[in-house]
This record gives C-alpha cells, structure tokens and sequence, in this order.
C-alpha cells in the first residue's frame, strides 16, 4: 500500500470507530481509560525500552531542551498515568442538554452536546501527548488519529500500542485510537489537505515551524496557536508589590511556555516609581532586558529593543520593555503586537481593569494575575489539550467541551409547520 | 484606487467600526435598529424606486421565481421595518457570563460572550437580506461587510445608504454597515482569500453555485451549508396519519426552501400500509415521485430513481422513494447520502426514535415533526442568519449567538502561579 492508501486507510477505520465510541456510556468510557491506565503501567518496562532507543537514536542529533521533554522515566510514566486517572474522575461532556425550548405548537427543541468525531493530532517531541491527547479524545466521545514527531517515534509506538490493547482486551474497536506509522514527511500534507472527509479538525501541538504549516495547510479547521506574544501592562494605579511579583512570574516561572510574558508595558508615570523594583528582580533572576528608548534613558546600561523585539516570542530569559501614555496606549500596543493569546493589567483602578478586559481582543485578559496561569487545569477545565486563539468554536484553553460539537433534538407529536 | 486597494480600504474601515460597535450597550444597539428601521420607513419611495431599476434591468434575463425574490413592494419593505423591531425585542447576547468558576487561590475566571468582530456576508438576489443581516450583526455588536447579487444592486445600494445614514445621524460610525460597490466579481475572490486579516467569518446565502464557491475559495472560516438534502423515514410503527401529514409538509409545504425533504425512506412492512395514502397525497399535490426498484414493482406508473437521485436536492415538487430493511438501514442510507441538515423519523416506537436522534450525525434530528421546522424562528431563535451543516462553532439554524465568540476575563488580586 502506498502512503496515501494506507492513511485513507487509516481514516476509514477512525470514522467506523468514531461510530462506536460517540455511543459509549460514561461508564464505559472511563472504564476504558482505567484499562489504559492499567496496561501502561503494566507495560511500563517496555514503554522505558522504546524511550531509551528513541534517546540513544536522538542524543546527538537534538539539543538539550528538546532531549528532556523526549526523556522518559518511571515517574514520568506515572505522571502520564495519574493524568488519565483524572480525565475519569471529569464530566462527561457528551450528551448534555445546551438548552431546552419547549415551542407553543409542543415541539420540543434541545440543544445537546455530541462528539466532534475524528480529532487528528500532529505533535512533537513529548511522548506524553501520546496518551493525553487520545485519552481527552476518548472521553469525549471522538476517535483520533496521532502524528508523532520523528525524535519520539518508538516511545510513542509503544505508548499507543498499549493503549490498543487495553481497547482490544476490552472487546473495543482498537481503531479509536490510531498513529500514523511512517515517518515520511508528505504523510503529514496528506492528512491535513485530502482528509477532510475523515477528520473534522486538527489539533497541532508543538512548536511555531509546526502550527505555521498546519495553519497554511490545513484544509480542516485546525485548533491551536501560532504565537504566545503575552503582554503584562503595569498601570499607573498599579500595587507596587503585586507589580514587581506578577512580572516576575509571568516572565520567569517557565519560560518556555506559551503563556510566559514577552513584552511589558509601563506607564510613564511608574518610570521611576515602579520599574527600579521589576528590573532589579528581573535582573536578578537572570533576564536579559530590552529597552525602548525612555527606557535605556533612565537606564542605559539596559539594551535597546528594536521593531522586532515588540513582535518576538522568545520563549526565553528575555523581556522587551515599552513606555506608554496610559491604559489605551498600551492596548494599542497589544493590538497591533500581540498574538492573541493571554494579556494581564496590574492595577488598583477598576475602571483602567475594565478598560483593559474590555478592550484586549485576546482569548484571555487578566487583572492583577500572572500570565502564567493560562492552563487549562488552572482555569478549573481539568485538563487541556492546547490553547486555540482563533474567534471561532473553542478558545483560550480548550478542555474537553472544546472537543464536542452539538445538534439539535426536535420532539414532536405529528405537528407540520403552517 | 483599484479594486483590492478599495477593498482592503472597506477591511481596514471595517475593522475601526468593529471596535465601535463591540462596546455598545444594548440600549445603543436597539436605539440604532429603531433608527434603521424608521429611515428605512421614511425612505420607502427611494427604495421602491430603486428596486423598480433593477427590475427593468434584470426583467429579460432572469427567470420569475428570480424575479419574485428581487421584487419589492411597500408590503414587503414593511415586513423588512417589522423584522427590525422584532430583533430589537431579542435579548442582547454580548457580556453574557457564560460560566464562572472562582479558584481554590481566590481568581475568578470567568467565560463572557464577545462579538465576533467583522463579518462578510454574500449573498444573491434577496434585498431583503442587506437589511436582515446587518441588522442581526449589529446586535450581536459586530460590524458587517456585504456583498450582494448584480440583480439586487440598486435596492441594496438604497437600503445601505439609509441603514448608514442612520447610523450617522446618531453620530456613530457609518461604516458598521458597508457594501462592496463594484459588481466585479474579482471581488469576491480577493475578499475570500485575501481579506482573513480583517473579515472574522464569511456567510454566505444563496444558491448551491454560490455557497460552493465561498466554500472552495474561502480562506476565512465560514459559516453555511452547502445542501439541503433532507431525509423523512418512515418506521415500520409510524402513525399511518402522521407518516401522510408529516411527509407531505415535509415535501410541499414549500418546495424551494433549504429543510424541503429530498428523499423518503419507508420501512419495508409499510409498503402496502403506509406507502398507498403518502403517494396519494404527494400525487394530488403535484408532486413527481421517483421510486426505487421495490416501489416501482409495486408502482408500475411511477418513474425509477437512480443512483443521482439519492444525491439530489430537487428544489421542486419531486420526491425520491426508498424501501430500506429498518430503523439502521435507513441511518445508513441517511450517512451516506445526507448533508447533515435535517432529518427526521416518524414512528410511535420510542426506542427506534432514540436510536435514530441518536445515530443520525445531522445539525437536526426530529422525531414526529417535519423538516420545514428547520429554522431558527420555528426553533425560538428569533431569527436566523443562516443554517450550518459544519461541525465547529454553530451548526443548525445560527441566531444570534452564532455571530458571537468568547473570551476568558480573569480577575486575581495578585495571584502569582506556584
């Protein structure tokens, strides 16, 4: 079979799948889940195996960031385990009534959530994504297809076959859950641009080169982000204190994740009452600051930012620093720089807080709190399978009700419309 | 200025009054369609006129049922002004909290409706909708951009210009409603593929020629369906009276609207029980019946249907027949042939109704009602801007909601992530 042949393949048996597991009680459903647990931990050794070939194969090749998101080890795997412990313990989102409206002729008209039905997952080096990514599928009722980065390739192969035969052993289609074996790279323009009478949406999960090519490609809705441009805007009324730590954290906590702050905004007003005290700790916790040129002013031993810096995602111990008027010059700022994702305003004026939640057209808008927190577990979704910063269906972190849909139930009695 | 630089000058505008119209209260929004509604009142003759023009250009070459749609008389304009007021009376769907989950580490998260912001809508030779889709779009606080059928030009010039002279006369920006003047059809192309910066959603409504091409050419999300190819299945325990009312309201009501069902589908046991008083009806309404081999047996004067007709959305007073084995045939026939539309079972067997809304895939499912309910008025919408058959964001008939999105506004007091 030649590679498209077998990813039609591939398709066909998940849309059979996708038939049985939309009708799978929550029972049922987590019963699953509890097997794949199961069977993880009793493959346990051979899911180490897999990763240590996978490592040995990568370890010259790749650096050391990289090296340790594909490292597994035996808390690891029972961190992937304890994951899928509490995806059962979530609701069903499947099969609840959106609204009701009973009309004046009697018919019944509800709104009920069902599964999306094909979820196709392309994603990098984190083997964990694996069993994460198919299990929020499962629980929502959907089958899915995963493309795993080459780097993790046999930690994955073997992470997905024990989550098969935990389907298999329990008299389920194996096919709710199917990876797309072969490595070649034209696989991937295959499913995202000849798929989409099989798959209803993709989710990348990775870095930008990856979400860029899905996003030009894809000939299938697609849920994810491109940039984590986050912005934190300390306002003239802001804490002094709750400035200095918000900063700190949404830069530094991690920074490499999508929610980490790129760009801080200050208002000219807090040059010298506020911005000593940030910089102090930005400094001392090793961030290399870039300045606009109010900024390298008052301080000159700082670096001068330039056009780029105001449109980088550094996902590093970097920070870019602008002065601005006040609260709308800084969401002018945002809106013309940023990525749509997570933006917070320190600040004590209610008024300037509302301004900014209002105004930012982002997924998500904080006061007083760190970017940091843009997670869906965070949020109280339980899990996340990304964050999406498109407008339509699902945004900011999409837990499982961003992987159902919904249709209309009409009840009638023989009524016929006048 | 060529055509893409005016377009792009009507995205960028668009764009500006978006963030205008999002920050409306719902007082402003409904003051401005009362405003709408009265110039469109006390602009009446100019309309009329206009219309007149089109008519007497369009007369020779279009067809009467065209001609129907594009005709306006104060009756018609009247009912325009009541649909105004009517979406005045609904209730705004901006700022709703539509969840709120306060964290164990005292932040509110809180999911609020937004407007999506800019929306194109393409549509043919209905004047009617310039107003109907501006109206709707402006409530839900987004600004509009439209684009509407050579036929219809002079009318819907004359109802764009008093809608915006409306808004300017209340002092707000004129440019919530703008129309794409040039009849290019260039410009369409470059507002589907080039203009994603600025336009959020395309809807486009009209005929299959005209959805498909948005469709294939959009590189903006849109919102719509391609076919109304919609199934009535008559069970082996359908109400012999109900089967004959429903299918025939189903089929007759009114032929050319997009819920008309296409095909029927019998239960093998109904042939000689239901079948003999459906085909009377449908006859004795004009209707031509195309049957598959077992109905022809039985039917002799009756014309066979192939393989084409199980794939066609006649429009028009003809009605494919099929005898399926059961409940599950008829789903597979639905699966393969439908369009996710609307489908509906007649049967007194509350099991077999449930497995049917259950396992039908479709944006409507009806137990005991006909198709033509199908809207989002019958369904207590309000109104509707479309019916969608897509599985992301809005499927079924799209009101209000459907034209907005959400964010996430976080509100902490410092809160810092672990």
């Amino acid at each position: 079979m030649n590679i498209n042949d077998s990813l039609n393949d591939i398709g066909r048996k998940s849309l059979v799948a996708s038939n049985q597991v939309k009708n799978f009680t929550s029972e049922e459903k987590n019963n699953l889940l509890t097997k794949i647990a199961e069977k993880i931990n009793s493959d346990k050794e051979l899911i180490l195996n897999a990763n240590q070939k996978d490592i040995s194969i990568a370890a010259d090749s790749i650096d050391k960031a990289m090296l340790d998101r594909l490292a597994l080890n035996s808390d690891r795997v029972d961190s992937i385990i304890n994951s899928i412990n509490d995806i059962v313990l979530l609701e069903d989102p499947i099969n609840k009534v959106i609204n009701k409206n009973e009309r004046p002729n009697g018919m019944l008209v509800e709104r009920v959530s069902v599964p999306l039905g094909v979820i196709g997952i392309i994603y990098e080096s984190r083997p964990n994504v694996t069993i994460d990514a198919s299990v929020l599928c499962l629980k929502a009722g959907n089958s899915v297809i995963l493309r795993g980065g080459k780097e993790s390739y046999y930690s994955n192969l073997q992470l997905v076959t024990s989550a098969r035969n935990a389907l298999e052993e329990s008299n389920y289609d194996k096919n709710i859950i199917q990876f797309i074996e072969t490595t070649d790279r034209n696989a991937v323009d295959y499913m995202l641009s000849e798929m989409s009478h099989y798959i209803d949406v993709i989710i990348p999960r990775g870095g930008k080169g990856l979400v860029k090519k899905v996003q030009d490609k894809a000939k299938i809705p697609v849920i994810g982000h491109l940039d984590g441009i986050c912005h934190v805007y300390v306002d003239e009324f802001a804490d002094k204190d709750k400035a200095k730590q918000v900063v700190n954290n949404s830069k530094l906590r991690r920074t490499g994740i999508c929610g980490a702050a790129e760009t801080l905004l200050v208002h000219k007003d807090c040059i010298e009452s506020h911005l000593p005290s940030i910089i102090n700790i930005l400094k001392s916790g090793g961030c290399e600051i870039r300045g606009d040129e109010m900024i390298t002013k008052n301080y000159p031993d700082l670096i001068k930012a330039n056009e780029d810096d105001w449109k980088t995602e550094y996902l590093d111990s970097i920070i870019s620093i602008k002065i601005v008027e006040d609260v709308n010059d800084a969401i002018k700022h945002i809106t013309k720089y940023g990525s749509n994702h997570t933006e917070s305003i320190i600040t004590e004026n209610k008024e300037n807080a509302e301004i900014f939640l209002n105004h930012v057209g982002s997924a998500i808008v904080m006061h007083n709190t760190s970017t940091q927190f843009a997670d869906g577990g965070e949020f109280g979704l339980g899990a996340e399978i990304g964050i999406a910063t498109g407008k339509l269906h699902a945004r900011g972190p999409v837990g499982l009700e961003g992987l159902t849909t919904y249709k209309y139930k009409v009840r009638g009695d023989g009524q016929i419309r006048p």
